[in-house]
């Protein structure tokens, strides 16, 4: 690894050569270089192969043959010519990384290239960083943080995006974790605005909110959807709300909220009981044996009383007379899910426990705290419990923990978790993080996972917002 | 092959499928597409692989592995990424086509591509094309013509170029040629004029000539040097003042045009002999087994005339004084190559019979007409004499026939050279073409050989220049 430009200095390279760039942090942006020759008049253009790296595993390893379930089309390689020489050269493709690989194809007989400035040119809509974390917080903590703000602030860019290297887009999961971040960090409120006007824009024939919308080449419909990122609209709603008082906005967009929640109340039994119908995706997170119906039970406990905030907040509570009945109603089916002898809430025929169903019915407050906190230690401690593969899942295991008073146990899980990534090396926090299985991927192809991932920055939050402690 | 576009209407792609275009002709310039999709909102760029053929072998045949001498940069070949879809894409760089095989690497599962409005965008600063020629030449003679034309107008960019899809650069020969052809067809000549220019502005320190000049990023020092293409600048200097009368021009590069030959005149000794030292590049042509001392005895005699000429009708004869002189000097060495057996030129130990012999030395008009095409003649009927490889000492061949008296078999030697490239279903004449090895390429690998080539215009010159008869 070469650090920043240093020792290029002075070094010339030709067809064969290769070397790797590091640029000591990640960045999400563009690569920018001077191409001179030295020899002969470049007499033919110079052909490289550049892969971009956010980790080491990146350029170390062959990217190909590829496995993954995602298109290659992603994969950071590129390959360009440089026809005419001496050149500046700027790429026009935004990438995201730290490292760089360099592989000179050809140049010709008659002349090497040397590389002189290279830059990395680094892109977010986020401004001024907030300070790090005082010296009271532990050197991981604020190791964490850092990393977290580098996370969030590689994501924001036209919108939040889920990660810069790869989908970029907008997806209302990752949107309300980084709205969260962002308000605690750096304050740039106007893009979740922007983003809540994305989603209302380009919604189902129905009304329903998209799980994400595509932005360029110009922004439209997403055209998937996900119960529980459709009524998590609603709960960002309710935090812009909360966060900035922007009261205009929140009452303008009021009817898209409300709206989610009619058509996710379609499939609500009389019984106040979610029933999925086999054919919607509910997300919760990647781990493939979770059974989900007792994670979105709660969530959706959760969305309801977030919303019915909103609409007293915004005194338009008459337009939804009927969510207090309702959401006891909810409330009660989610204690179904409530088995006394295993001390934790259980989904599924297998009676499964997991940290998904902990995490959401104690974030839906179905159960006073203490019992909440009972269920989460329960799940916490069992070697059987289904644990998340996500950090998305884990925020929510640790935002349950710290609603149910399990603030050292919250903190243990950031250092472990999020801590373990930074021991890892990590610059910024990745989309995948299974401490068992550190190089997994849900795509089949480790080289196809995003290492600077939108729903994996909320350590900040917890840290500024969320009083966790030094 | 699809015609241009048509049979693509309709039709979509996914990773894997691949298709050919034929635009019909030869162009130089760019490709420009619209990139629509099919199915589910595009998740993933566009990942294609395209091929640029300027003959059905460059995109039937897999480029690689390729054996080439001449830097693998220059195939044309190009890796493009789309990232927003849909979208209009007009590839950034140059390339001289008339096919291109289009590769989907890949797009994602979830859609497919569509290309719609698929466009050659052709660049020439060549202006409106002068009629083709008139019914009573035969259709082969006027498909020969037709064919130059294009291959011309294909080379014309901001220079006269040696070929648009390698090198691309200005070099001395070519140039010659290249404004022979426009003085009887396009007339661009202050074209001609900017290369003249170039040349004078980017030469060695003691003034001599480089054999090509570059001209981007900024126009530069070629780095080359040939002892006949510098002097044949002073020939293309005297052929512009004879097109144009432009004599402010001539005038002010008369003083390079002087510096040549007192350069190479340091290499004739006092026998009036070009002796070759051995160390410096004496082009003629690409044959490899080619002795080169009498062809350049018969070019420098030339050049030593048409310089004369040039001083004379510039009036500024009194500064070569000793021309005339030399000249006979020149002469009288030149017939010392005469074989009075073989009734040919011969050149070196072996005393070889070659076309380049012949030709240059008729045109040098070292003896009288007649014997000049008994010398034609002779070199033309040998089997063992060693023939050109390349159009350009073709061209010559054809110009001494036709200096010669040997019109009828000028002629025939045009319908069957430039011809047989028709034949062989040229859209433009090619760098290199060796009738009895058409596969042939000077660099080792028939995929870097250009198909459009300067050198190879000038049919078009000798049947509208010339008086080359119907």
């Amino acid at each position: 690894m070469e650090p920043e430009g240093d020792s290029l200095a002075g070094r010339t390279f030709k067809k064969g050569d290769s070397f790797i760039l590091d640029f000591g942090g990640h960045r999400t942006g563009h690569l920018a270089f001077r191409l001179e020759t030295v020899g002969r008049e470049p007499d033919a253009p110079a052909r490289l192969r550049l892969t971009f790296g956010e980790v080491p595993s990146d350029v170390a390893e062959p990217l190909y043959p590829y496995n993954g379930m995602l298109s290659s089309a992603w994969l950071p390689d590129e390959i360009v010519n440089i026809d005419y020489l001496p050149q500046a050269v700027q790429l026009p493709r935004r990438y995201a990384f730290r490292y760089v690989k360099v592989e000179v194809i050809d140049t010709s007989s008659g002349f090497s290239i040397r590389f002189e400035d290279v830059k990395a040119i680094g892109l977010t809509s986020a401004k001024a960083a907030p300070a790090p974390l005082p010296p009271k917080y532990s050197d991981l903590a604020r190791r964490i943080d850092a990393v977290a703000l580098a996370t969030l602030r590689d994501c924001m860019q036209t919108t939040f995006e889920d990660g810069p290297r790869r989908d970029q887009r907008l997806w209302v999961g990752d949107l309300r974790l980084q709205a969260l971040a962002n308000y605690a960090t750096f304050k740039q409120n106007d893009l979740v605005k922007r983003c809540l006007y994305l989603f209302a824009a380009y919604r189902r024939q129905d009304g329903l909110v998209a799980a994400c919308v595509y932005e360029k080449p110009k922004a439209r419909y997403g055209g998937i959807h996900i119960v529980d990122y459709a009524a998590l609209f609603n709960v960002a709603l309710a935090d812009y709300l909360e966060a900035t008082g922007d009261e205009a906005t929140a009452r303008e967009l009021w009817p898209v909220a409300k709206r989610q929640l009619e058509i996710i109340g379609q499939r609500i039994n009389t019984d106040g009981r979610y029933v999925d119908p086999g054919n919607v995706w509910i997300f919760i997170d990647w781990a493939p044996d979770l059974h989900k119906d007792a994670a979105v039970q709660g969530l959706l406990v959760f969305a309801h009383k977030r919303t019915l905030d909103l609409a007293r907040k915004l005194g338009v509570q008459a337009e939804v007379a009927d969510y207090p009945a309702l959401i006891e109603r909810m409330t009660k089916a989610a204690r179904g899910y409530w088995d006394a002898s295993a001390k934790a809430f259980v989904s599924g025929p297998n009676r499964q426990v997991s940290w998904a169903s902990q995490a959401w019915m104690a974030i839906g407050g179905v159960m006073p705290a203490r019992d909440c906190a009972t269920a989460l230690k329960t799940a916490f401690s069992r070697a059987d419990a289904v644990k998340p593969v996500t950090p998305y899942l884990y925020h929510y295991m640790v935002e349950a923990m710290l609603d149910s008073g399990l603030d050292k146990e919250a903190k243990a899980l950031v250092e472990s978790y999020w801590g373990g990534m930074v021991k890892a090396g990590a610059d910024t926090f990745w989309e995948v993080y299974d401490p068992a299985k550190p190089l997994s991927s849900p795509y089949g192809d480790i080289h196809i996972n995003s290492y600077c991932h939108a729903w994996s920055c909320t350590p900040t939050y917890f840290y500024r917002a969320r009083g966790m402690v030094a």
